[in-house]
């Protein structure tokens, strides 16, 4: 709550230039001011410019396409979490809307994206991990940030890591990506001095415990500065990668 | 590994201004060029120009000692977790040492630290996340980056939060600590766009389970992009940031 | 047991007004006076003119029929986590039971409900707790209490529950339905005065452990008097929620 | 954020009656209006007439003492989770507050109490329950409801609990604390109407597992509309049960 | 390994009526004389006139049919967890073998059960703990102790107990299964001497975490002198009081 | 409550040789008819004959003592979970009582025991396991049934269990104590017929978590009929045990 | 990194018959000289004449497909985790691969296996849990060892087991795999002197918690020498048991 | 259980060479011949030329000395988790027995050690998981195996592994320590094609809960066939890698 712009309503209902109801309609805004429609459940609003993003889990197809009616008249938007039924019901009303099967994200982009200067690269341990890390990517992407994914480099053959540390090293901000314990995020923030944001993932069985032993791993890696995101989470490790992006470019 | 490093040493031998011997050597320095005593047992070594740092659980004050004996010729050094015994023995030791008893940390500041333009919000729920605090905020500064505290605006009265707001939207970085249900970094993550990295605290009872409430409630967060470190870990949380304020800075 | 009813019953016995066998049912009966068919499966039968309660899980359609065909003579029914399948098979038989599907509910108003004057207010924190949210607003409004529903104000966009607050101060008891890290129960605990009930929900994915992360989190919640019912149980929260509304209302 | 008080001030403004920097004093204060000192780390401030709290748990005796010499102007105090080391400190200090041994609290009234016309049950399964008994019982009377203890009335000997219904069904609100299996509470939500707050608490050992049986027992509760608290919180139990208290006294 | 058998082969030996290698072969089948057919897999193959018990989890109908026909010149014999698909293959090619589909048992009772004088009281919190107590029955009675089952009288209406106490004094051994809290078993631990054996059920959702709370809320009954066996081993419980039967009978 | 009491009750009453308030008296005690003292914290009151039992943990030895001095009327006594201090400060007062240093227990046998002719075995598989078999078996002896321990006999030498079948054949009752993976009450329940109560204990480190291990290994033994109480419960066990034993000898 | 290796490269460039863009070829090649294909999600390529490994979960038919005709070129493939409507796809494709359905892998043997002289035998408690033995069976095949099952010698029945002994005595080195509560590693480790690699299987229900209660039982045996893989990793026991055989070959 | 050992003694009683009374005696003590004193507490009992080995947790120095005392005519004799305290009560009564700190051992070496061939590699992943390494070097070495340590190689500096692969190929077994994450195991694994036992330490805080993250992590490794002990269970990694080398030596 900034006190210039309480004053200067104050300052605007004492000049008689401010009606005492306007006041009071611009008091119990303040705080959510550029918000729209609180209605739709959104997977987190983003605002400033961020698109629109809708966390498809646990909705009908049905739902789905009708959160995309009323977002017509928004800029971009993003759905996560979209099983193959609900992009199908959704394209065929909304042919420009893009099915990303491997993500399982819908995109919709109605005003080209401007890349930022800033590049993410996108690290999985093994090929499995993949919808993760490609969930990532386009969020990424939607959000104006370039990443690319650096696949199947776990430490199980530490070679295939060593051998695309120059492409690591380019980039700005790494989301490491890896399942079983995860022992990818601790290796390589022994390496690298970037931000790197850890993502487990459930890929495993048994003592993996649907992501348990990859999380606790990559919470108690001995590699310092690592920071960790939920299980399978490549759309938050995104946003918080995107955050960082956007303070450099700033 | 990186190509034109590895291309100068052998143009150097080919070249015969690098003996065959000393080329070796390099070779086999080269990933851990500027490491000097990988025998005492550090948190973890922050290469380029970062002090040293020693994690200082389960030594004895004889031990954590002798490290700092050895560390005279190095640059600054960070010890962490250290207890009041502990401290006192080294102090009377290097009374240049500074021991914070917050923050249970040593830091011995031989060159003056130089602070880049960043800064980072500290901020916590309650008074009882301090010392998770102040060890994030000595840690920040000895790697040069300035950071204050926020502190004791947790949500259960959530008006103290949004009277620092102003602050808070200040800082490049935030550093969000929290115990008990570890609400505060989905509050501010609603409310902010920087980064946000939570450290859950083992602060609370019972169903807190030594910080499992908090730890779980911060990855599960609804306000998207929040990254976690381990329980009651503000060096960690500190490392973090100050990998993104080096980032910002460059 | 009450002393004057043991008293009145032996005084009639000594009086010879009750005949020893008619004293030895009401001396049997005392403690279940006024219970009728203890083998039908209830969720709970609540007595003092409360519905009857059948909880629908592990039901078959067949035996759910069969329940509500015992219950005719009965007064009001309900009946929780109905399938749609089962729900056709009852509401096939018996037209004027009612199906709410996103409440997963039954009901068969015979006697019209006479609510009190009390209101509770059940506030969700996304779109996805809305089936939680509407099982516990059936089962008020057949326990005689009026509730509406406040939908999709969590924490991730405070300024959402800020707008509603007018709203939620005007209910008596407050219900707070939330998964993820369930913080919206100690935020709303911050910031008004009445009884809260939380329930922690399984909507999320990964460390939210199937609604584990909000149920540790509402249980140490920093707000205190928040008190907790089971995951997704809507239907105990109203329960709870009732027996304050006919307390006020005595 | 109530209408009507922005409303007033607004006018005030508008009127000239109100100084531009007062109203906006007095809107930045709005939702925390009667907070005094949010440096001091309080259990959680009730406002309105309540008690400050002090939550002693990781305080030192110093600490506690310098909380209760700031705290001279303000109204009754209650501090929670207090040591006896810390209680002869702070009583020394101020020989008017009182120690309670059992419930580890310290209180410090300053203006009688005015006790409301409602009573609190306080039931425990077992004499090790007590401390936390007594807690809840120290914080309702610091809060202006009489309560009374029923001690160990637990279910392996279930003709303890018949005896004392009488006096349980005179009771407005039951708070009912237990530890091993926590089966009081369900019993006890069999035979009553009133709301029903839950206290597991950690008495017991092994598969006890610090309380987590007795919680996960109350959790899933048979009787409908028990609610619960955190492991060992009677305090917690106290605050619910009192607002409770009051929307009956309204 | 007894003596006297040990000492008579060694006698027999010595005598020349038992040839060397008939000995050899009886001392490497003392330990498991009275055994048939290992290589069928068994539930626990009960020795001394107890029928053969198969568990069906996770076997194929024609597997399941295929031991059925192994064990025709066996007696009586007892498979459960059988599917209702896998009952008909086997009933279709052994029509006098019997399905209880509550139960998910099939017996072939080829000689007629002796019973013996001890009975056993199946009691159950709720009806959906039925195919636990079922199971349990089924298993008493091939094992040749008569049971009998008292269900739907959980501790939420605690009179429903109370009116069968009768009957559950004249039995010899309690099966007390329950499910949510089961705090069943702690209630009648409380009012009766009889052995009590508790099954903990699956029956719940949420914080019963699959029987995780019924589970702990026994193992730490307040009531002395309560067993357990696994969450929903009905024929376990079974087992365990029909060797007390045993015991009684000799 | 029996039919027969209830009717001689009235009978009386009708007969007018049992006045009303008389009549009150024996209604109102029917369920607890033997019970004498409810006040003191009993770890279970066994009726029938059995001694009062104490339950040590948490109480002080003032508080221990003052116990023992109100059971000065009362039968035999038995006080689990003992400290060392506690003992000394009781038999100072009470030189009669006899303190067991490594089953924890105090006992104060002021009537000979009378033993039945049911004999227990007591198993353990390593020596750390003594301190709970010691205390199940002098809870036992004080509830007067013959029990022996054999220890040490643990799967991980399986010839030093053989070696001791005899005598376990002979005991009617099996306790079987083991900690770590606690195999042993699946090895001893495939070898005997006899009733086996296990309990697991808290002997081992690491993946043990404080008894889990075995707790968890007894409760899905492959052997069936193993019943299991708490972790480190020799006392339960015992009671169980002795609660057979009783039905044997009847 | 090998010392000689390098120099060699050195000298080699030194003398210039290795031009220095070659030298730096070999450099970055050293750690990971012989991979050829990164790119393939394989289980883990095991080096030195090992076949290919595919880990098969969570791949469709047509990938794995795919994978086996990247393979043609290569030598043996082991193919794990494999469904039958992906077997039957591929052994469309490629007629001389064959399914082992009980295993659930695919071999394609192109060269003949030349087995070693150890031999490994592969323990089973019960039947339910051959499929992980096959598994271990298969793969130790492919990997050049003899291993023969022995099956359902479970502690319930200890006798099958000591009938074994002999043939168990004769192995090199043990694979015992056990679910429920895992106590046959135990059993087994006292009797022998062979490495141990148990398997606990997941193979139970309700307290045994997905494998959990095998898997604790096996770390905590009290069997000195008994090492652990994770729950149902036949295949993993295998590489760990090959590689011991590999060692005593060499 | 040996054919020809039965045989053999079958011979003796039919020759009369052998009593029928000491034939029972062979027979009885066939399965465990050659152990002396199983009412000793060992760790293990190592058959065949093994020395004695004393687990000393929960035991008093007296008894520890006691234990001693009794082995005066035993082979050598390992004890290990054994206090300063204990370890100076043995050693004023036996001096020749030695302590190892570090380690927590006592050895007492009466036959010299004959070390075999085999030689195995200790690698720790801090400094902090030396005491589990050095109680497995005294391990390996009292059972005649020679054991180096090399620490401090965690993968946090991955270059100071690459450092030490010389050292650690040259090894036959590999026993990798390490605390956090446990990751040191998945990398070595990935790089060697030595068995490797890997264990898992207590090293850490947070969501490393004693040792869970390390546990699950190992369990769950990528690379294949590394096996896994309990939590700092560093005697037991010593027991598995001395059978490996006694097979290679045989």
């Amino acid at each position: 709550m900034n006190n210039n712009m309480l004053k200067s309503i104050l300052q605007g209902v004492q000049d008689g230039t401010l009606p005492i109801d306007q006041g009071l309609d611009k008091l119990r805004d303040l705080p959510f001011l550029d918000i729209g429609h609180t209605k739709i459940d959104l997977h987190r609003s983003l605002r400033n410019g961020f698109p629109e993003v809708i966390y498809g889990s646990g909705k009908t197809p049905e739902q789905v396409a009708n959160i995309f009616a009323h977002m017509q008249e928004h800029g971009n938007v993003l759905a996560t979490r979209i099983t193959e039924k609900t992009a199908e019901h959704v394209c065929a009303q909304f042919p420009e809307v893009q099915y990303n099967a491997t993500a399982r994200t819908l995109t919709w982009v109605k005003n080209a994206i401007s890349y930022g200067t800033t590049e993410i690269a996108i690290i999985t341990a093994g090929t499995s991990d993949l919808p993760v890390a490609e969930e990532a990517k386009v969020t990424c992407e939607i959000l104006g940030t370039r990443a690319s994914i650096l696949s199947d480099v776990g430490v199980a053959g530490i070679h295939r890591l060593f051998d695309r540390m120059e492409d690591i090293r380019k980039a700005s901000v790494l989301i490491v990506i890896a399942g079983m314990e995860g022992a990818l995020a601790s290796v390589i923030g022994g390496l690298v001095d970037q931000p790197i944001i850890a993502v487990p993932t459930s890929v495993g069985y048994g003592a993996n415990f649907s992501g348990l032993s990859a999380l606790l791993g990559m919470l108690t890696s001995c590699a310092s500065g690592v920071t960790v995101v939920n299980i399978d989470n490549g759309f938050g490790a995104a946003c918080a990668a995107c955050k960082i992006a956007r303070l450099i470019e700033k």
